[in-house]
């Protein structure tokens, strides 16, 4: 299936909340991403939509009998997980409600905003729901022949690669919404020149990893597997993932079965979820095979998957330092990238994912592994934009080189005050542009 | 810290179920297991204690207000979520009251019977509780060596086994209450001889994984770390488990992240979870280590560790074919082993994985990994039990040996129809012998 583009995409719509309509807004009117959140002078947690700066307040429209009756009871919660467990047609319904209520002057929305919407400015953003199960990928081809260069500079990606998406499974109680402080972790480190045995402390090599999240809308019972033609229509929307990496814990610890500890104390993702219907007009080609590449097997074979299987979704990473905010230094862009680099496709990934008969579960959240491209300044981790300080041995004309900022601090791997902000926009000629916001986290040590 | 030996522990002590006298039952006055069942006529599920042949419903010693108040609130929920959270003394009172319910015939318990107890064979177990994360860690020394030999011969342990408990995150949603069948996974196959790529299609060597589950009691914040002298009081129970496992699927898939599909269509938990408090009587030295192996790293130390850090838990694996229930053969034994085998402790396992500040949250299950021994008939999975019908590559000399069940039938890995049952019971001069119960799953295709 594809997701239809429609008149809540039409570039001339434009909202009463005025802040939608500036051109560089990342929540335009046909954005319209969900998210949960708490006044900040208290309140319980709630459903909500971005809107330019603000955010209407779903619970309160539902209290004040403005949205239909259908959606209520999900509105009433305090997470969406009943808003992703909707139906395609009764979440085309709920967009299309939305889009008319923040376009209308007239709307009874919009007679009662003062009631209904809330500044972002003036409240936490938490997680989208009680994530049950995560699952990180591994979809970039780019990532995983430069981190397999360090590793096995002569085999640099593994046999099974162009055949299986590979992933493993995640933390899920450490998934952290935008904005949570990320303290360095302690672990086993790996034997040091000469030494016999491995240390343990704090880690050295902390990095971070840029990643695009996935939430699961209605899941499959145990047993039960989703075929590809039907993988799109089980994914609720895409937020942003930084899925923290100690580098030196991993190098020691993921031999035979794979990394834990170097992951598991932190995955910040950003807290709006921008919907698949929100992403119909930016769908693209899937990654384009060279010859030579094996086709997928036919249970990953997608009649609609070349011509839109693809997102074309610009990500970016920005880092500040404690020195730069303090000198006012603009954050530093290190990267940018295109989600359409990746390997496999969302809807390969979540096929792939229930092929054995895994039940997969309304909010679980699928990551596509870091998103790498085929440059240098496209690469998603510091691993791989510095090509490791300390993690492979050092080769004569390796291209192993510190990261620079504009303050003349270095950076090889992340320092104590550094924050990692991740970006996300969809462009396309003749419609808006819209943004995933922001995915946030500053090292406290 | 370590759990007291008490009078709940005494030899002398019996009940008025009188089931539970009977010295093969699994659930004597000693035991007192929780789980989660629900009656046969339907009704909501709740938490209960085993005892003989029977069930104590917790929910309605609550509402006969015969449960001491403090417990009221725990024994109202669906599942043990809320005993499993409660305090260490907490924890002692609820057992002193049990036992003294259920031994004192003047008890208003006993005065109750009739309403308030329920037979096993009436009811139907579920999960003890929402399993929000699952973590399986490789802890069996003899495992690890064994399944090392068949796919690096000559370098069977890799260099990180003796200082690190290894462990990958499972998959949350597919773990199971016994008695869920077994559907067997489909997925990608390795190239067979001569293929340059995989196939797809039905797992052709299903196996099973003998594990011992750990339930956890209270958990930590995320950047907290458990120190090994608490790791102890933050777990609530032990249970059975069984890692159902894709062995050609793994050993396509594993590299370089780890096991991933071939784990996460099932996992089997036995319904009752033995306290630690009933372990009391059975700790044990934990596993001696050999000259010349390195003596585990400061924060895995534990001055009660090499006492008391083990558990004497004796473990066996039954399997029973469609031709065996039809011809009335009893299942036969295929290993019996014992946990006091496993190179690292139930309290090394849960410090190490909160050593990076990973949040542990109640009701979290962690397994030990396949309990293997050091002679053949300890040895926990059909892949090291045949050597592998068609796992490593066959090796002249090579210990590949189907087995032969008494009806003439042989099995490399398990068919359409096979039963696999694991038990698990602690004995020790001077005590009641306590039991696990049954985890067990029937393979349908």
């Amino acid at each position: 299936m594809t997701y239809p583009i429609d008149q809540t995409h039409a570039v001339e719509l434009t909202s009463w909340v005025e802040a939608a309509n500036l051109p560089d807004s990342d929540f335009p009117i046909q954005n319209l991403p969900f998210c949960v959140f708490q006044r900040n002078d208290g309140g319980d947690s709630r459903p909500g939509v971005a809107i330019g700066d603000q955010i209407l307040d779903l619970r309160r429209c539902a209290e004040g009998s403005l949205l239909p009756p259908e959606f209520v009871p999900a509105a009433r919660l305090g997470d969406l997980s009943a808003i992703m467990q909707l139906s395609l047609s009764q979440r085309r319904a709920l967009r299309h409600w939305l889009s008319d209520a923040l376009s209308d002057l007239d709307s009874a929305v919009a007679e009662a905003r003062e009631n209904l919407l809330v500044a972002q400015s003036s409240v936490k953003l938490l997680l989208p729901c009680r994530v049950g199960n995560y699952t990180d990928f591994y979809a970039s081809i780019y990532h995983a022949t430069n981190v397999g260069s360090m590793l096995r500079p002569d085999n640099p990606l593994l046999p099974n690669y162009k055949h299986i998406p590979i992933g493993y499974h995640g933390r899920a109680s450490s998934v952290v919404a935008s904005g949570t402080p990320c303290h360095r972790p302690t672990g086993q480190l790996p034997p040091g020149e000469g030494e016999s045995g491995p240390g343990f402390g704090p880690c050295k090599n902390l990095d971070y990893e840029l990643e695009v999240g996935m939430f699961v809308g209605r899941g499959n019972e145990l047993g039960e597997t989703i075929p590809i033609a039907r993988a799109e229509e089980r994914l609720f929307g895409l937020c942003l993932l930084n899925d923290w990496s100690a580098r030196d814990m991993q190098r020691w610890e993921y031999q035979p079965l794979g990394p834990f500890l170097a992951k598991s104390f932190l995955t910040t993702i950003s807290p709006f979820v921008v919907t698949m219907e929100a992403l119909a007009p930016f769908r693209a080609p899937a990654f384009v095979r060279t010859d030579g590449d094996p086709q997928p097997l036919d249970y990953l074979r997608d009649a609609t998957n070349q011509q839109a299987g693809g997102v074309d979704l610009r990500l970016e990473v920005y880092l500040d330092t404690e020195q730069m905010r303090r000198e006012g230094v603009a954050a530093e862009r290190l990267s940018s990238g295109s989600m359409q680099s990746m390997y496999w496709t969302i809807g390969q990934m979540l096929t792939h994912h229930s092929s054995n008969g895994c039940n997969m579960q309304t909010g679980d959240l699928l990551g596509t592994g870091t998103v790498s491209g085929p440059e240098r300044n496209s690469r998603g981790c510091l691993l791989e934009l510095t090509w490791d300080g300390e993690f492979g041995a050092p080769v004569p004309g390796s291209q192993r080189t510190p990261l620079s900022l504009p303050t003349g601090e270095k950076r090889v791997f992340l320092a104590a005050g550094d924050r990692v902000i991740l970006r996300g926009s969809c462009e396309r000629e003749g419609f808006r542009r819209i943004g995933f916001g922001e995915c946030a986290g500053t090292v406290t040590n």
